[in-house]
């Protein structure tokens, strides 16, 4: 088994986390911004050193190729540089990283391959200066219109066409990622399960599915001391009745169901005021589409008035489990098994570019454990041991993909 | 019996309307303001025209007197001219306008009373623009301190003393209100309870004792789609039990007792994150001590853990309930019985300027009736034909109040 060099990546890791560096050592490398940039063009540097052909398509996506013995179609590794406000030094870039990692250790043991290997690293994957997230690869997959894209202002009114005109990272569409092997984006859990269960690897075979509702319960606001119990409409206790309903039918629905109601507001939202109306959002994901339709159900079944109050839901916005390719999660999945990882194969609760891409290239994740499952904030933490397991476990699948391709 | 001139008060509470009138109808006359300072100056004319004396204390409440054949402590009627932003017509002002109304008709009558009889004004009551609510009057009491009152700044960072000074009505602190024989403030209900048992006139024996929580639920802030419901701490749906847990217990102690929790905050609101934690207000008010002190065991008696949330409370503050003087709570109801209105007895749950002077003045209030139970808004509504009834009562509670006190 070859395997990558854990204190080459780790100096990778610690040269990369400068760019952006924030004062409680996260990072804050907003999508093309001057940090964003800075660390694109290290990045090229480092790859043309690598004797690799660095290109940018009409959306600032960077592709830097190393040729194979033949010509065919690349087999793609990577995942995003840009981060957060005051995220952490691992969500994205490690994927990019380790992907780099790789070649160091492909070319450091003459290792030629029969089809070339291409790093991506995806234009404003966060969303977190122009909305709405997976920017760029939602633009390749066909999932997000191009023009509404660029019209994108961030939150100083520039728009995302005006950041890429001054990036100097805007190249040509016809560079754009289409035809490939495969894509394997290595990323940081996000979430708690790999630590909790011990264990060093995730073998990624899909993205959840999900369905997000905004439900609002309006009342009848009044003075909190004059008005009696009996005549109110009282838009919060209601709120917190439904919402204890429909936690009880959830429990019942699938144990790896996971809802949350992460937004609620209540107005006017003072102490001595009876709410008019409360606002609230229950999103939920699952694998299995009867699931999220349950879900739905119990939602869309809510009662039209409850304690005198109006209810009513609308959804937001929803999306269908994306499943990975079977061969390119088994070339990752083999690969852990090989170097005797502790590994289990998951679901990725979290959107990622590669929901997007595995609509047009076969595509596979893998995760790496994050300490509490913190992400998306500076604390955010993967052990460099870790980090180098996901390197070894992104260059055999690699060589699997190679090796079982070049079989067939 | 005596009684007011509906036309003449319609009149006055139409001409009052024009300071700081809004677009829709309603006012905004901030205390000590231009619009709050034209009203003051106009009602002192019309005081001075009908042989009335004015003067201000030191916190600028205004005193409006005619005097009395004797020189007895006078019977003091009044409320408050300021209104919060977009308030209504009535709020306050009334109890102001009917006690002019009854001077006028003691005048037109050539009815010479024994007692003098003043007109307060009391300053600032809202606290819209200076914090805290009832400033003036909780000044005159000892309930707040001077100093402190005078260094509170509204939005614009004017201080309470750079108003005063500039307004042309801080005068001396020897003009305060002192020794009185009574005091009756007639104030709209803000509640619903008048107008929907078809009644015309509250007969206020007190103002409800209240007690108010803060409660916080400190869960984990985690990605929504990574973390298993089984990992999670969240404050939110705790929260949402701990509420309907609440109000379970509240429902069972009085028929009476009104509890609101109006304001809640989940941090950081986005709905994509388990909340880190969820904050939100209870309050509850009654005239019992012993249902209030029930509130308080519920409220703290939660656990302190709860669904791996800790649970904690803080109480924000409370007040006492506050028993008006009987003798002037019977001037009222018999002059209301006289006329043959149907009143009944009742608390306020809202707070008044008539809480604070209860405390050296013997006191009681007159409440008519409020459309819907709306206040603090710009459709707060109260007929004419009502706000004539109720300065009817408030004459014949000063005759009554004469007659009793001449008589004993």
């Amino acid at each position: 088994m070859k395997t990558c060099n854990q204190s080459r990546l780790q100096s990778l890791i610690e040269r990369f986390s400068q760019f952006g560096r924030t004062e409680n050592n996260g990072v804050t490398r907003l999508a093309l911004s001057q940090e964003d940039i800075e660390a694109r063009k290290y990045f090229q540097a480092l790859c043309e050193e690598l004797g690799m052909t660095v290109t940018y398509d009409d959306v600032a996506n960077m592709y830097a190729t190393l040729p194979g013995k033949k010509e065919l179609p690349p087999i793609v590794l990577g995942s995003h540089m840009d981060s957060v406000v005051k995220g952490g030094r691992y969500d994205g870039i490690l994927g990019v990283l380790t992907a780099l990692e790789t070649i160091y250790t492909l070319k450091e043991t003459d290792t030629e391959l029969d089809y070339p290997i291409t790093i991506v690293n995806f234009t404003n994957e966060e969303g977190a200066r122009f909305e709405p997230s997976l920017m760029a690869s939602g633009v390749l997959s066909g999932k997000f219109d191009k023009e509404k894209m660029l019209a994108s202002q961030d939150p100083n009114g520039i728009t995302f066409a005006e950041a890429l005109k001054e990036s100097g990272f805007k190249g040509q569409v016809e560079n754009r990622l289409k035809e490939a092997t495969a894509y394997i984006e290595l990323h940081i859990e996000q979430g708690p399960v790999l630590e909790h269960k011990k264990l060093e690897i995730g073998v990624v075979e899909g993205v959840l599915g999900m369905v997000c509702y905004e439900i609002t319960v309006h009342g009848e606001s009044n003075h909190a001391g004059t008005t009696p119990i009996s005549m109110r409409k009282d838009p919060m206790f209601t709120a917190a009745n439904l919402i204890v309903g429909m936690q009880e039918k959830l429990q019942q629905l699938d144990e790896s169901l996971v809802y949350t109601i992460g937004r609620m507001n209540a107005y006017p939202n003072i102490h001595t005021v009876i709410p008019s109306h409360v606002v609230f959002t229950l999103e939920a994901r699952h694998h299995d589409p009867e699931v999220i339709a349950a879900v739905s159900t119990i939602v869309e079944q809510l009662p039209e008035t409850a304690h005198g109050c109006a209810v009513s839901s609308s959804r937001l916005w929803d999306r269908d489990t994306v499943l990975f390719d079977e061969k390119v999660v088994e070339a990752v999945e083999k690969a852990s098994q090989d170097l005797h990882y502790k590994e289990h194969r998951m679901y990725s609760g979290a959107g990622h570019d590669a929901q997007f891409i595995a609509s047009f290239v076969p595509s596979a994740m893998i995760f790496v454990p994050s300490e509490k499952g913190y992400s998306h904030r500076e604390d955010e933490y993967t052990s460099y041991e870790d980090c180098a397991k996901g390197a070894n476990v992104l260059l055999n699948a690699v060589l699997n993909l190679c090796r079982e391709t070049v079989e067939q």
